[in-house]
This record gives C-alpha cells, structure tokens and sequence, in this order.
C-alpha cells in the first residue's frame, strides 16, 4: 500500500504508463491475449512470467501453447501481489509478462520485403494519434486486414505499454509497428515503393468508396479532433471521407482497412 | 486533496464512474462535443455549467451556440476546482455540464416512426457490451452512419456517465440508446416489424460482404471477448465474420454500417 502517494487530481502528473515491478528497459504486458502471442513470438524476449495462482488450471493451456525457450517457470501469485507489479487498473486477465522492447524494425525492412507488384499492399500511417487505447486498436485491426505494417513518428506517439498491448490483443507481435523520425520522409519513401498516399479527412469532397483504389495504398490518419498536418496532408494523393459524420480514429481506421481489403476482391 | 483516500491497488474496489460533484440524478458530462452536443438538446435538462476560467475567451463560441432555455450562466472555476467536481482522470478540454438523464425510449418509439418500406433502416444490438468507452464509440459510429438506435439489455450494460458520453462525442444526444428489460424479445420485435437479425461472429462461414443485405437491418454484436450469448445467437438470421482476424468490438461495429450503408449505395 502506498499511503503517502498523492490521490486526486494530482495524480493526473504522474506518467500514466509507469511500470512499477519491471526491470530496467522492460515492459509488463498483460491480458491474455497479448502475453500468449508475446509467448509465441521468437522475436520477444521474456524476462517474468507472473500468473494468479487461482486460475493455475485456467492458464495451463496458454502456458502449455507457450514457445520452449522461456526463462524460469511462471511465478504463481496471490490477487494483490500480482496487482501490485502492474500499473493501477491493469485489466490483468490473471497473466502478465515483464517482457524487453521487440527489436526495432525500419520501414525500409517492410519495403525490402514487399509482394511482388500485382499484389495488394496497405501500410497504415498515424500522424500523432496519442491514445494508446487507439493506436493499439489500429494494431489489432491492421492484424485483422493483413496490413503490412502501422508507421507513427516517433514524437508524439504513445510508447509501448502494457494498455496498448492489451488494446492490439496480440497483434502488438505480428503487426510491425514502426518509428520514423520523420513522417513527411516516411510518406515521400513510400510513394516512391509505389504507394499511393491515401488522407482520410472529415468533410473531404470524395469518399473512399468513390476512390479507384491503386494496388498499394498508404492510409494515413491524423490525431483525434485535429486531424492531419499540413505537411502530411500535403504529402496525401488523395483526401477521402468514409461517413457522413465523424469517427473514432480507431473506427475510422477500421473502416478503411475494411474498404481497402473489399475493393480489391472486386472482380 | 484527499490525503486520506486510498492509492494504488485497493482503488479498484470504488465504483468507477462515481459522479463526485452531481446532484443527486444528474450526471456530468465533459468534452467540447458531449457538451455542446447536450447544451444544443432540447430534450437534455442542464443544472449547472461549469468551464475554465483561462478558457473563457476559447469557449465562447460553443456557449454562444447553446439554446436560449439554459439554467444560471455558466460558472468560471480555476483547474483545481473543476477537476474536484468531475471523475479522476476525466478529460474534461475545460468544460463540463451537470445534467438529468434523457427521458427513457422504447424501441417501440422507433419502430413506429420507421421510414417507408423502401428505406433501408438500421437498429445496432449490443448483447454485454460491458465497455463504456466502447458503447460510446459504437453511438459515434451510429450516428455517422445513420443508424436508428442502439439497443442494449438493461443489465450488463454500462451507465451514462461522462466516460460513456465523451466517447461518443455529442450522438449520445441524437442516437437513442434504448435499454431493453429482454434482449431476445426485443430482437423478436424487430424481426416482427422487418428487421433481419445480422450477427457478427468471429470465425463465422459467411462474410457480410457475401451476404445480399435486406433494406431493414439489425446488426447484433457480443460481447468482448464472449461473443453472442445462445439466446441472442439463436434469433440472428444470419451469422457473418467481417475479417479473417478479431475486431474490437466497436471496430467491429463501425466496420459492418459502413460495409451495409456502402451494400445499400449499390445500383
């Protein structure tokens, strides 16, 4: 218990996304989904696996299911020992894993490894959405529509915490999430690959649907309630809409992931 | 400050959405839009209005636009004590309303106001959506794509609250949200009044975007996670995946009125 620690408002200066129990550099991923694909994933090194001793027989499976080269056996704990690793109001799901950063991957690997030209290829580009919830939510569904990859820059996006991961429900470890230190250079990059860069604005005068979708599309999104920068925006080839009125970012990504992946099984 | 207030784990145990500063019955909302969206309802009854002061200038065009049957004017209080009125952690943008609940709606008000036959006419069914922020995206999404209502059962649904109301970003005040004592029975009445019941289900052989789509559709989503309940699986008509991965649920939702808004666009 931390009495002394302020409640209140005050509280709202605090990092939102401090881990408390993990080791230097790493991360407490937590939820179910998230710890069993980070336990699939050969890329991710796990350093803790830390389980509520009561769902012991629940989580067998999920631990059975994990790859052999994980270190020591999961730790069994008690509601509030387990609680007390994770930040305040971790929905646990009874799992968590203290787990170090995936390697870092550039969008020049994803170019370097595109289909061939007639395939369909969609990367989804954030410029500044700042909510975790979202950003893994993006994620997941980029995972859902076999979107090749989610590039934000590196400034003023959310860092990988156990919120985003357990928003993305796995798709944190297959999904690449990419850093650019700069995201007009990063836009410029794919249009070069073949990318047509495709804004999704508010009010735009076209809509997706109407769109002619090329083969390669670069879906880019700006942050809640502002929308794109100029410099992103003017880096777009087109500007569509997707309703009539306004959406939530992730739902807006969702949406146009959804149209992107209908348009192309068009005969 | 609350010195004496519990931090850290033992939090959990207090109801989330405990309305601090509310008069009895009446709930704050927060956010520009939620607020501007309540202040322009007439049906919404508003007690107080409380904004920050260093926004005055800022805001006064949303108070402008407010409807001339307001209560007292709006009070002007430093950060401090507007954040003491509202929940911790609520992303308030420096104005908040204290207001009653809307007047309760029947599902039977909406189906006696259907269009003609011809008009397509959506209803979205939320079976234990159990996720405020969730529920709210899923009214934004409605209202974006003109759907009726939503409808969800009286319980295992989350209550109005600021969280629920500024995620949905002002369509709390112009979507319905019905709650129904019966989900089962309220599905019977929609199929009752031409409604084909479309379930979303993960995994499912049809895709929706495979399916000839009736002009009147009710398109029910599970819970996260659990998916539809027997009963409520048992009244679909049809039963349709959106993708070949998961969706968040209000992805999920946002994705199938596009896909059934864009199915109805077609010659």
């Amino acid at each position: 218990m931390r009495a002394g620690s302020p409640a209140g408002p005050e509280r709202r200066g605090k990092p939102p996304a401090k881990e408390r129990g993990a080791a230097p550099g790493a991360t407490w991923l937590y939820g179910r989904h998230a710890v069993a694909a980070a336990l699939a994933n050969p890329s991710r090194r796990i350093r803790r696996i830390v389980t509520l001793r009561e769902l012991e027989a629940e989580l067998a499976p999920l631990l059975a299911a994990a790859r052999a080269d994980l270190p020591a056996a999961p730790e069994f704990l008690d509601r509030r020992a387990l609680a007390l690793l994770l930040p305040e109001d971790a929905v646990h799901q009874g799992i968590a894993a203290s787990v170090d950063p995936l390697p870092r991957r550039e969008l020049d690997d994803i170019i370097a490894a595109l289909p061939e030209d007639a395939a369909p290829a969609i990367v989804v580009v954030l410029d500044q959405v700042s909510d975790p919830h979202n950003v893994g939510a993006i994620l997941r569904s980029a995972a859902a529509f076999a979107a090749l990859a989610v590039v934000v820059p590196e400034h003023g996006s959310p860092p990988v915490t156990g919120v985003l991961a357990k928003a993305a429900s796995g798709a944190l470890e297959t999904v690449p999430l990419i850093r650019a230190g700069n995201l007009a250079r990063a836009l410029e990059r794919l249009k070069q690959s073949g990318f047509w860069c495709i804004g999704l604005e508010e009010g735009a005068a076209q809509s997706l649907a109407a769109l002619d979708l090329p083969q390669r599309c670069a879906l880019v999104l700006g942050a809640e309630g502002g929308g794109l920068r100029r410099l992103t925006r003017e880096r777009c080839d087109f500007l569509v809409r997707l309703a009539a009125g306004s959406l939530n970012v992730s739902n807006a990504a969702a949406v146009a992931l959804y149209a992107i992946g209908a348009a192309g099984k068009k005969p």
